[in-house]
């Protein structure tokens, strides 16, 4: 990965602030003959869409993606790519607070140390209005991979996690958190807005899972599957952790507890487990491949924390205005949107070498 | 990251199987004028070299680097360095067993599945004893960075935790198991012992703090600094898990008790936690860098388990000979190479833009 | 280089077609802190605009050039530069001879067998069009190198070629032919006029020198600073031919006439001569660093030449509408942007390494 | 490309200086299961070895290439394919000359003003023995192409080109100038015999032809095939220029002179002529690729040139010892592997867009 470029062959750079004209994401190396229309990729958009419900922030953006290349008469013409989504609700707001001290939690601080300098409005370049652009890329990566298919949901929110045994897909569209388990659901709506209320912000685990993905993509050993994924979902704005399978709670089973055991199969093995999430030695097994990800609480909160200002002075600062009570949920989208982009590379570089 | 390249300025490629003649390393981009010998690079293969203890696999190899390219006159001279290391120990073992079926847990089936064809002997490309070419290159790496001090340890076996009350930097390298904790280690020997005296294996998380890493180095978007870091930990034999600073217990935080406040210091910044790892926003705050690493139990074991041949047919199959009950163990010095290697090539990308 | 993205450290990415809505370019890895401004980037554009007089092609497009990211207050930030040309004069064309048939010399046919499909429209993205992002592109990387003074110049159309004695820079914008001496700018008015009546085209050769190039820039082997210009001069729409220094002609000399010789300079060694275009090994001399490139004659021509229709019938095709008599001439600031950009990410690259 | 990496999806690196213990390639992305020993790159290494007669240097080495990793049971296995090359003629040399002062026209002056330090045994790493590991690498390249055949012969030495209408292509290993014109290679003998006695070097131009090439191949805009040919090419020591097909003639004909027109062919179109040297629009057009390169006269060169020593002082500098009269004639097999190694990458890469 470059700097603001990913993948090998099957490449998307994304480029935009938060308080710019427009965002947008290039996706080269894309096979051509592929049907495409703005209307195909702009569902995927909606449902990252800020301002949908009161438990994400109320930023109104259509985020209306445009195709401005690599698409002739319905079809990917193999060139780039270049979508774009303007920015509208670029309310004209009061940013002298940001712009003299340091919202802790933030990239402003860091940014600073890097550059020098730094576009302050609404987070600039770090903000997660940037991810509208992978979750479009991500679109056009999902038609490159048709066998696959792409689930993700939340699993957990503030430390209370779903009950698996009621995990129900058909659920997972019907409530403002991606939830597949309705009673989970209900809880997390008085969780949520709690803490909203409070001016407050929740964490949450999002995990995602890829089925139809055969056995044999990923390329040992730096450019491995399950490092794609890592990078690639640690990537996201207030990621802090990436499991594959049973991650962390791997280390504290038994070898013969953690194996996979197989049997045969119609076409291929078969496996009786998969602690290992479909990934072994950086290659695809063919079983689902499974993610799991933790997202922190939004930084932004109405709660003042002690901070410095650029010229190094104490000071207090309290996010005003527009938030996301809990930045996870809208991670969903995005999460989906980066394991597509990353499988569709994986799936092009495996028929590169090996045909 | 390509196949089996890594880095952006600073990169490094590996090559090399269990048992072929020779694996190695090459380096490329490192500065000229560093100091540098084949006796420097020795101790961090000699800490992650095998057969030390009855605790790690008893393959006894002598690891040693030799230096073929890039030094002239005891420095580096900016030209690629290949420093390769020799296999000696390629016990002449009879690998029917392992070349006609497949061990569960362990890369010989996707490699078939992908290749449609495998090198069988001691796991081929997928052992784990390519990590010593890491562990080579790492030491290079820690030449470009000799502001930041890496330190890497064992913190669980098997669930069995460390008291991080007791935590003693000075214990790593008093036991066998890199643990800072004495009363852990000794509780560990009878834990790691039994397993192994059963046939089995036990996982182990693996911390590593980087400290003296300026505010600054990492590249946002896709080349931030915590997600080269989840690559590059990824992308270790075994690995599982990433998590920078709290990870996934960040998110069963309220944003308040997530928040790093800052305070006046005295050329930068104080903060008054650090449950963001040390990077925001993809980039370093100054603060020590935290990652921790989630091994899975080898998947090597006595105990026989359900699989099938490459015919298709039900077989069983247990690993026999030699290997590590903990490959977590082994794990520190090539947790601690990757994130030199990841730290190296970000200070000098950040040199690169940022001047 | 990857498909549609150049650079390693300072990397661009164009993307867009002739007869799309738009095109541009994104730049990445800018250092922050640089002045920059869209009327800052528009005379690089207006260098190269269609339609200024009878010598070049009689479409009429502003190419006014947008930034849509990577700027705040007037200075770059250090993220990524998006650069928009809206396409304004895609005249309602009828394309269906195109659509029908391959024009020789054009990369129809080649389109076609790799993708199985184009957009006929103009070229699609094989219209020369497409360099007006370069030259966007270029502009920015003429920030990173106020060092270094990039003059580009037509030496020959059709045969004729300048004469070096008569060489005045001021010349050069003082005629449709970036010619740099009056006598052979009189006398190509003629010859490019009269190829123009007869529905012909002409062949170029374009010569570019950057001065204030330092010694020192350039990375051995494969990013050899002259590898890198072949390549980004080579992309170029119709060039056929890259020389550096005296190219082809060094290979008629014998070793002590193609020798530049040394003596004491006041900081630096002082060449006798520079048969080497400013680069040994690979690495910047300290010279000016000097490159020729043919352009062949642009194969849009009026003359009905034999071809096959996509159905592989034979039949004939003449270009009709509006093309460059001689597509050299609005070569010379393409060739300027790519030296540009290839010194940009040289720079920055040694900058990486050596510091 | 990267420092001294090569290609996007088949890539290889190589390291080694001329007086080290050895020097190499690692050939990476290399589909599996195609059949390779060492005995099958051999000859190709054979072709380049120096001291075979007395048209070139006398330094006497076996270049004898060992397998080290990527190949089980005398196939590929698609891991890392390790190629190392003992240096064996090491002649313990007095170096004190070329420690002290620059060698005009060599890298001496470039890579001491880079680096501030350099490897002045042999040229280090800008020696062109480097190439022999190109050689290496172009050898499995060609396993990846075997629709491909590569020709290559030098077909002008100083000034003395070959009788086009002579061409045999049956001569060019009869002589020891890949020579294709038995009377060119008689008169060369003479020239070339007559420069080596005078202490001269003479330049060279090398032509490769690959046919077998389908249409289709290239990736536009920034990695078309002509741009790669370019790049691999001039990153070969002494070449100052490439052309493609008509090179810098085209640049001197009319459009209707250098069109190639088509017309209807058995599976295919059939062109009428290959002006283009097989490539359009950055493309591969199912002609044969024609390329040409000009090699400037070996620098090192028995006649005292001026220079200046690492202090600055005024001195002189007549090269000592063994070298080529003509480098370009040993570029022959250079060439030829350049362009396996760019054809190989952009046919996986085709594969991995197209299918």
């Amino acid at each position: 990965m470059s700097m603001n470029t990913s993948g090998r062959v099957f490449r998307f750079s994304t480029w935009g602030e938060s308080h710019g004209p427009a965002l947008g994401a290039i996706v080269d190396g894309c096979p051509p003959g592929l049907a495409i229309s703005e209307e195909a990729i702009q569902p995927f958009l909606d449902a990252r869409k800020p301002g949908q419900n009161k438990f994400t922030t109320q930023r109104r953006e259509p985020d209306q993606v445009k195709i401005l290349s690599g698409v002739f008469e319905g079809q990917t013409t193999g060139t780039p790519i270049s979508l774009m989504i303007e920015n509208t609700d670029q309310r004209s707001k009061d940013y002298s607070d940001v712009a003299r001290a340091y919202r802790p939690g933030h990239a402003d601080y860091t940014y600073d140390a890097k550059y020098g300098f730094r576009d302050y409005r609404g987070g600039g370049r770090s903000s997660a209005r940037e991810t509208a652009a992978r979750v479009a890329a991500g679109a056009v990566a999902r038609l490159v991979i048709p066998e696959v298919t792409i689930c993700g949901y939340v699993s957990e929110i503030g430390g209370d996690a779903i009950d698996p045994t009621a995990f129900d897909p058909s659920e997972i569209t019907r409530n403002p958190f991606f939830c597949p388990d309705a009673a989970a659901a209900k809880r997390w709506e008085d969780l949520v807005g709690k803490a909203r209320k409070e001016g407050s912000s929740l964490g949450a685990v999002v995990e995602c899972v890829a089925t139809g993905v055969p056995a044999g993509w990923g390329a040992p050993l730096y450019a491995k599957l399950d490092a794609d994924l890592a990078a690639a979902i640690m990537s996201i704005n207030a990621v802090k952790g990436v499991e594959i399978g049973d991650g962390f709670a791997a280390a504290r089973l038994r070898g013969e507890d953690n194996a996979d055991p197989m049997r045969p199969g119609e076409n291929a093995p078969e496996f009786l487990a998969n602690h290992a999430g479909g990934i072994a030695g950086g290659i695809s097994t063919g079983q689902p491949v499974v993610v799991r990800t933790a997202f922190k609480p939004t930084s932004s909160i109405l709660i003042p924390q002690p901070t410095v200002t650029r010229e190094g002075e104490a000071t207090e600062l309290a996010t005003k205005g527009r938030h996301d009570p809990c930045v996870g949920i809208r991670g969903v989208p995005v999460v989906e949107a980066m394991m597509a982009l990353v499988l569709a590379d994986q799936k092009m570089l495996h028929r590169a070498q090996c045909g």
